[in-house]
């Protein structure tokens, strides 16, 4: 069974993957809704939160973990690798991979969380690969309250936000974006449209595909949905997400201090 | 001393006014910005994080709790009441009683999270004060991310979002609005532009005035500010809402799991 984890909705973009490339995978996806956004938080706290969630799913019996947030990977992967007794996949390394070789003018754009942005690590991640390529990282903060809200690619208010955060990527000209951020997909063509000729990169489902090739055991293919807070939105707005309802969803307490 | 919790920021319109008006009193404000937005949660989340940071107001020695969220107000003011050792006030009394007084054509508008909308928590209170008012209540979820984010009515996104929200709120033609998320003032103008002649009534400023009444005692004038995420960007962003910066401010730890 793979666990995936994000803080709420975006994970679903690397559900949605791997569900398309393993049907037979039994996956359990944790969204932690009660304490979204992850992405405007310290690196702390954000620790804080993951090593709570990766501890509860190993107790729920997962094989592997895919961390489909891009804030987490950012933040707080060293610290899940070293203390989770399975193996973590972020979704920083196989977007960089797939970015360092999709680019042909070796400029890349990288669209994320102001706690991603800060952490520094697509940059480290990027300049492994290929120290020649130049990176240009830009926060986009209301790009998750936008999309948790039900606005799409067609928003008055996502094209704006789209400007006032990309203006000066489009001055740098890059030939690959990478959507750090799980949730941005959702908007991915307003992006497109601002930055017409970029090849975009889904963060969540280059992290699908990675951690796809451990998923070899024979299971029967269902999914368990389970969040910290209002599970009833949850399913309603995994719709946008999955392009259909989900089933099996549930409420959980992770992180509750006893009184 | 009296103490002040907010989800964040939004209570810092209460305390402004406060402070105003007892410039003598110790005030310990309390934001709760690792687990901030509260108004997309679920009332039994709310209620629980309410629960933690009462108590821990309570042990930091207060002597009174201004509730300086709606959201909170509206949905886990029973439960503080019932459960802490010194009286609290919400801003939802307070700014209904201000708003009854108000209006003249009888038609009132309530502005909030979606948490407070579907309380239903102002409808009761108004119509507890004159049973032949009539109300119309709106959600506007991305207001607080916008605010948080530093947008100001001067903000094209904001503007787009009053069109959004509040269009059949002007249909309705209230001579009166409250604003019941202590975060809106900080966008006050943008709305009062497209709802011209209407008044409109601040609930953190309203809850301010009420529990001034019970500051009596002659104190040193201190404020001690406290989040439990990123004080730094607290700070910073503080200065919009109190025009000048703050002082006095640290990182605490509420809500957090022993593992």
């Amino acid at each position: 069974m793979t666990g995936i984890y994000d803080s709420g909705l975006g994970g679903l973009t690397a559900y949605k993957e791997l569900r398309r490339l393993c049907p037979d995978e039994n996956i359990i996806y944790l969204g932690d809704t009660a304490r979204l956004p992850y992405g405007t938080k310290s690196a702390a706290t954000i620790k804080r939160y993951a090593a709570e969630c990766g501890k509860y799913l190993c107790e729920r019996g997962i094989d592997r973990l895919l961390v489909a947030c891009g804030t987490v990977s950012a933040n707080a992967l060293d610290e899940l690798c070293e203390s989770l007794p399975v193996p973590v996949t972020g979704v920083i390394l196989p977007a960089s991979e797939r970015a360092a070789k999709t680019t042909s003018n070796g400029r890349v754009a990288v669209l994320a969380t102001g706690a991603t942005v800060r952490s520094g690590a697509f940059e480290r991640a990027l300049a492994s690969i290929d120290g020649r390529l130049e990176i240009m990282s830009r926060a986009c903060p209301l790009f998750v309250p936008l999309v948790e809200n039900g606005e799409g690619p067609d928003s008055q208010m996502v094209k704006i936000a789209v400007e006032k955060y990309l203006s000066d990527v489009r001055d740098f000209d890059p030939d690959t974006v990478i959507l750090g951020c799980t949730h941005y997909p959702i908007i991915s063509r307003a992006i497109s449209e601002f930055l017409p000729g970029a090849k975009i990169i889904s963060s969540g489902e280059e992290a699908a595909k990675e951690i796809s090739r451990f998923c070899v055991k024979k299971e029967n293919g269902r999914t368990i949905f389970e969040v910290t807070d209002d599970p009833e939105g949850f399913s309603r707005n995994a719709a946008v997400f999955l392009g259909g309802e989900i089933e099996n969803y549930s409420l959980v307490g992770i992180g509750e201090q006893r009184l």
